[in-house]
């Protein structure tokens, strides 16, 4: 029952065991986006136990020291570079959703070239995006292939000009951008989306909620409505590739990038970790 | 900046290009699960609707009439058997989720033999599951493949001895099971949930309310409390495999499986189309 009698890849007959893998079935695994400067993954650690977090959470059984070690081993021969891990569970051993438990993960590590410095203080403007984001405990923070909901929420941003569209999930709070997560300043307080009922726990923001309060600019992780986005007085938005990137500009509205946020982003870049 | 300068799989180069395939990295398809028999695909032209339309919401750009004159060729030549065909939006040609409107989709024909064949009265037990649905209206109804939800269920589901589990939206609605649509008969009507926030809009679904209609027990799409699955007095599921399977017991509660719906299974078994 487990092995299909025949596999047509664009109608012709197949041999590889890549058709059916569950990844490619059900979005079935797990994934990290790492940027490499001077031989090294950028907070690397952390990107780690993200991954093995994920992995764990989904159940996948990847041997963590291989998967890592090939990491390493590529940055320092790329010197500069963007990587991307994934990890499927691997071909199907059975048919259908339930995993049998006897899968081999399958690992994929691709280098790109490294995305190229953009200036600091660059304008960059986020509008508001109608796509909506779905909500599952289950799923929420892990950095998983199911992504639809991004591929169609930027396919609307496509043509806005805008670095990055927010996203709310379906019972109303705001969540993130399609690509980052997302920081504002309201009430005079730094804030960021809880991620406990959908979106990505993202490296990049775990650094700023950490970095943020040793300098004396706490941030806050809370339920925010998806409305009170527009009363915020500034914004940024953080994914490793990105680093802290102010926001000047919110559905029209020119936002200020204050002294504390450019300190804060400028620290972010510096660190060597 | 489209191109990997590197692509590892399991530690080795890997020159094709399946692993640049966005099905793989985000679940970026549609699949259609399909029964043949007789040489021919039951319910055809409903599962090429559905696939159709499926395309169409992702903006797949995929050639109908060459995936289903090869859908055909091979359940012809096959003759009873089952069959899967998955469609991915193809290779990246830019990194990032959004779609460059570039990709060539990617055709994956599965056959698998055929289901053994199962006594019409076999008991058929459902329990409620725990883990919930994510809405999202852009998805909903739409055989994709961000099936994480489902791998999880069934993983829940697995030793419980059950043929199915129920699920709920996060915002407490029934939705279906994790494999099958799900009928009840609550106060006395014929009842399935909508599928307009989350789920698929099963064939067998839809031949269901088609045929009930026919055979005076009409049925009712509409809004169910999750709650509410517990009042009800029968309730059968559906899929093209299981076709409607009357359910025997329900979170440890015998059901009884009335007339109509005795004649409504053998109906639809009949059904030559």
């Amino acid at each position: 029952m487990s092995s299909p009698l025949r596999v047509l890849l664009d109608g012709v007959a197949c041999s590889d065991s890549w058709p059916l893998d569950r990844g490619l079935h059900y979005g079935d695994g797990v994934f990290e986006t790492l940027l490499v400067r001077n031989g090294r993954v950028r907070f690397g650690a952390l990107h780690r136990q993200r991954f093995a977090t994920g992995c764990d959470r989904l159940q996948l059984r990847v041997d963590q020291a291989i998967a890592w070690q090939e990491v390493e081993t590529l940055a320092a021969q790329q010197g500069s570079a963007q990587l991307k891990l994934l990890v499927t569970r691997g071909p199907a051993t059975e048919r259908g959703y339930t995993p049998s438990g006897r899968e081999q993960p399958q690992r994929l590590l691709l280098a790109y070239p490294a995305p190229a410095a953009e200036p600091a203080q660059q304008p960059a403007a986020v509008i508001t995006l109608q796509a909506t984001l779905g909500e599952n405990p289950l799923l929420a923070g892990i950095k998983h292939c199911n992504r639809l909901e991004q591929v169609l929420a930027r396919a609307q941003l496509r043509h806005s000009g805008a670095l990055e569209g927010l996203m709310s999930s379906s019972s109303g709070r705001l969540v993130s951008g399609t690509m980052s997560n997302v920081f504002l300043v309201l009430d005079g307080e730094l804030v960021t989306p809880k991620v406990d009922r959908c979106g990505i726990a993202g490296v990049m923001r775990r650094v700023v909620l950490r970095e943020a309060a040793a300098l004396g600019w706490p941030a806050r992780e809370t339920d925010i409505a998806a409305s009170d986005a527009a009363l915020c007085s500034e914004m940024f938005v953080t994914n490793i590739r990105l680093g802290l990137r102010p926001i000047t500009q919110f559905d029209g509205r020119a936002l200020p990038v204050g002294e504390r946020m450019r300190q804060l982003q400028a620290h972010v870049a510096g660190l060597d970790e």
